[in-house]
């Protein structure tokens, strides 16, 4: 009845604990460092693992991750769970009915970009296994394949997150890469499950091997047609009859974790299934947008970190470093990967400049990558050495993704309201009780910062107020100016418990004051900071909340907590 | 490196998958009845466990849920992470400044339905042991408090559930149970986590029980004073520099985890770390509603589930059903805590039937009793017959809270909305183009449903209509009337895409009508329905929504989705 006596209950939940603060902590320093937080989830285990901790004190690293015993089993058990959790939500990002509607070229370039790498990979599995970190005693075949996968494979999810950073993700040019990004994750996690199902092991024989092959592709049809056309029936009939949202939570789950059991007991990875559940379920209009985002938000922040931080507790990233094997891994996927999918792209006839843009962003291969060398990894297939490499390109594979699409595309970095927003910008009351006090009290403020003249500033604030006011009602106010010389944006914010008459059309006086400087050339800036507030402020009740902060912290974390996304 | 082979993990996903979907099924099943979901919770564990599944099929139940190996040890350990989450997320519910608002009266609830039942609990567990299933080896005086305690806790959550459900969670008599409800909990852990010190067998020793104490009452201590304000002022900072609400969660989980494992470590139980630093982190009027909620659903729709079907699987609930222990416990338990409540509250200075209505409040044992048992049983404190005498007795309680509440105070069962929506009562496309034809229209399906006169019915709404039109704005109409001899409220539904002329404050037409009938004697139930139809449709795109609906099932589901809480 009793496994884990009272000692090893507080150490699992010691090292669960660590895990996810270490882990979370660092990735946000990542994402402070516009770096993916899942570099920064790696970096936790490779602290709190054999790299780090084991070096400094390997008591500590023994006693909170032994590797026997039942605190080695829940973690290992935990961190399958995370992943099958994870999958599933990547299945939920996937969207069918777009791959259809995109047609004939992201088809090409899915091609392209998939079958270019997956030969290139194959040959170099091939001819070099010894060079490039095979296993002793895999199999040369089976090797050669995993290679040939880990060269195709493309991340959706950091290809997704990379193009909506940039706002491609609406354009054409975004529709033709997540699309092709969307086929190549159906057939390279297929492929990868055929192979999976290949070693192993309790398999052997043509016969059984087949069989499997048959099994997971008979999974993925029907998952795809009658299972989706059956989910697509079901969700309204939860969201009607059972608890709103945990009956289609808790379904959502049920779905996953049996889909998981399924493709795990027929012979292929768990994850197959996970990832299959989450397309067909993710396919349905029915799902809600709360459903998907809760799911997101408790896997992508508990669950993944564990499973990431777990990755870099494998493995010593010091002593399993090979710089030759590193370098080349990381130019031998580049190469293919940037060639299949630059081809693809001139094949589907888009523009040169597009064309590299659409290479760059199927290089990135991100968390996928991870999660297929450790199951090669664990599997025996790969060594360490070549793990690490593996680790090293789907990281910088994923982080020269933004600036190389960037500087390809000549698109300057996005402006974030809340970038600009800093306490040396901020006045918790102001003094002002006139329209004309308010644009001069934020204007020297803006002055000082930014070392303008205040007068000249005022003076051009007021001109453009004098024009039109700037009271945008829900009882905010946008007092702005272009001004030459001005290279950045400036944003200062005043707030006023007994309100401005900034002449809003619903004729409240405004309680919170956005002064906007803009620079002269780039009248776009202007725009999007403006109809950003506006859509913050839309929100009810915002104002109460943005005025009940007592100094700039809680202000920047009210409207934070406003805004739907980053921003 | 590998603990779980191929098989195992597949078997670890299926229990997982069978435990969440048949908790969640039957504990949906529960709420249909009017039940509370963990009644369904538990029996999906009993089904699945060895009083059902054991007996119809053994080898598939030690199949899934083997008692030895891996899969046994992965089971408890998420089994523990889930029940610490839970009392992470009870201890959020926990509002200590409403327990000073209160002050005396609920005080002296607190102390006397806290003290009285602890005594009785110590004098029966101290006199007949043996009667009521003491283990043979226990220590009798630990047997003795444990028994106390169990008599003496009440549920926090299945008290606030149960006011909540009937409009009373903020009135005075609500708040005097919650605050007292609420010191109960925080005395009845803190004892209960004491007892469980005493018990450590690893302790031994005066000087190491005391120390342990010692330190329970230090970190309790601690963490609701200097813990409580750290996690006030961290909380903003991570609103405003970390991810939303990513950063929050984590840390909000990563604190659990590392309360709990400090309480484990010296000695106390996990949970009581995780209930004060939830009790200190809910504290923070930082902590904003949707990190709450949040955390909620995934706790209690995911992790609860798994816990509480665990408990289900743990005994044989037909062979170790006592029927005149049941009776006993359960006698016992209803005694001692009416009567200390009833005292308490009269003591307190409230009505003679607020006094009962406390009594029968506090009475409620829940999910708590459930916890404490297991732990009991765990440390070799009681047999499985009092383990399964304990988990009637909870259940009980808890069922007869909310009707004898509303028994004693003579009230109704609160009118939802959604209770009235029928398929039969719903038209997806109105036929009606005049505001007179849509009165007909649905007047002639309400008289046909509930076997009224069409024209009387027409006359009666159109005579109301006359004097006043009810579009209410948001593109939604409710015309209504009060009907001599009505005995329920009739609400019918007509959904009409090109809109239909109400005379609306906003000038837009009505696309969805409600047509609102209800009992010339009760005049609150047709403002209570109108009122909970116009704050739906005060959200944005609440219409498109529902005009969305291809039928009634996704109709019921739209309006059910747009409803912040049941309704």
């Amino acid at each position: 009845m009793h496994h884990l006596d009272a000692q090893q209950l507080a150490v699992m939940l010691l090292a669960l604990g660590l895990l996810i603060g270490c882990a979370r902590l660092l990735g946000e320093m990542a994402q402070w460092l516009h770096q993916p937080a899942v570099l920064g989830e790696l970096l936790a285990g490779v602290f709190l693992g054999p790299t780090v901790l084991g070096k400094l004190a390997p008591e500590w690293h023994v006693y909170l991750f032994p590797r026997e015993g039942p605190n080695a089993v829940v973690l290992e058990g935990i961190s399958h769970l995370a992943i099958v959790l994870f999958l599933l939500v990547a299945g939920l990002e996937v969207d069918l009915s777009l791959v259809w509607k995109q047609g004939r070229s992201s088809l090409r370039v899915a091609i392209a970009s998939t079958l270019i790498p997956f030969l290139a990979g194959l040959a170099c599995g091939w001819l070099m296994p010894t060079a490039l970190g095979r296993q002793g005693d895999a199999d040369p075949l089976i090797f050669a394949l995993f290679l040939a996968t880990a060269m195709a494979i493309s991340a959706l999810p950091v290809i997704a997150k990379i193009l909506m950073d940039m706002n491609l993700y609406r354009t054409d040019l975004g529709m033709v890469v997540v699309s092709a990004a969307i086929l190549n994750d159906l057939v390279g996690w297929t492929v990868f499950a055929v192979i999976l199902g290949l070693m192993n092991p309790a398999a052997g024989g043509r016969a059984a091997i087949s069989q499997t092959i048959g099994l997971t592709l008979l999974y993925a049809a029907l998952m795809l047609t009658l299972g989706r056309w059956l989910i697509h029936r079901t969700l309204p009939l939860l969201q009607a009859y059972t608890h709103w949202p945990g009956g289609v939570l808790g379904f959502a789950v049920t779905l996953g974790l049996l889909g998981a059991a399924f493709t795990e007991a027929i012979g292929i990875h768990a994850i197959f299934g996970a990832f299959v559940a989450g397309v067909a379920l993710g396919a349905s209009r029915h799902l809600q947008e709360r459903t998907r985002m809760l799911l997101d938000e408790f896997v992508s922040f508990i669950f993944a970190p564990i499973f990431f931080a777990g990755i870099g507790l494998r493995v010593d990233f010091l002593t399993q470093f090979d710089l030759p094997l590193v370098t080349l891994v990381l130019l031998l996927a580049c190469a293919c990967k940037l060639s299949g999918a630059v081809l693809g792209a001139r094949w589907g006839g888009l523009s040169v400049r597009d064309q590299w843009a659409v290479g760059f962003a199927m290089n990135a291969r991100g968390a996928m990558e991870l999660i297929l060398g450790l199951l090669a990894l664990e599997a025996g297939v790969i060594r360490q050495r070549l793990f690490v490499a593996l680790v090293v390109m789907a990281l910088l594979t994923s982080l020269m993704g933004g600036p190389m699409i960037r500087l390809i595309l000549r698109q300057r970095q996005p402006h974030r309201l809340l970038d600009y927003l800093s306490p040396k910008l901020f006045r918790r009351d102001l003094q002002a009780i006139t329209r004309r006090e308010a644009v001069q009290e934020l204007s020297q403020m803006a002055a000082q910062a930014a070392d303008l003249n205040a007068d000249a500033v005022t003076e051009a604030v007021w001109a453009r107020e004098k024009l039109v006011a700037t009271g945008i009602g829900h009882q905010v106010a946008l007092p702005h100016a272009r001004l030459a010389g001005l290279k950045e944006p400036v944003v200062v914010v005043g707030l006023s418990e007994a309100g401005i008459e900034f002449d809003a059309p619903d004729g409240q006086l405004a309680h919170v004051v956005f002064l906007i400087l803009t620079p002269k050339h780039d009248p776009a800036i202007q725009l999007e900071l403006s109809a950003s507030i506006s859509e913050m402020f839309r929100e009810p009740h915002a104002v109460e909340r943005v005025l009940r902060a007592k100094g700039f912290t809680e202000f920047l974390a009210a409207m934070k907590t406003m805004t739907p996304r980053d921003r």
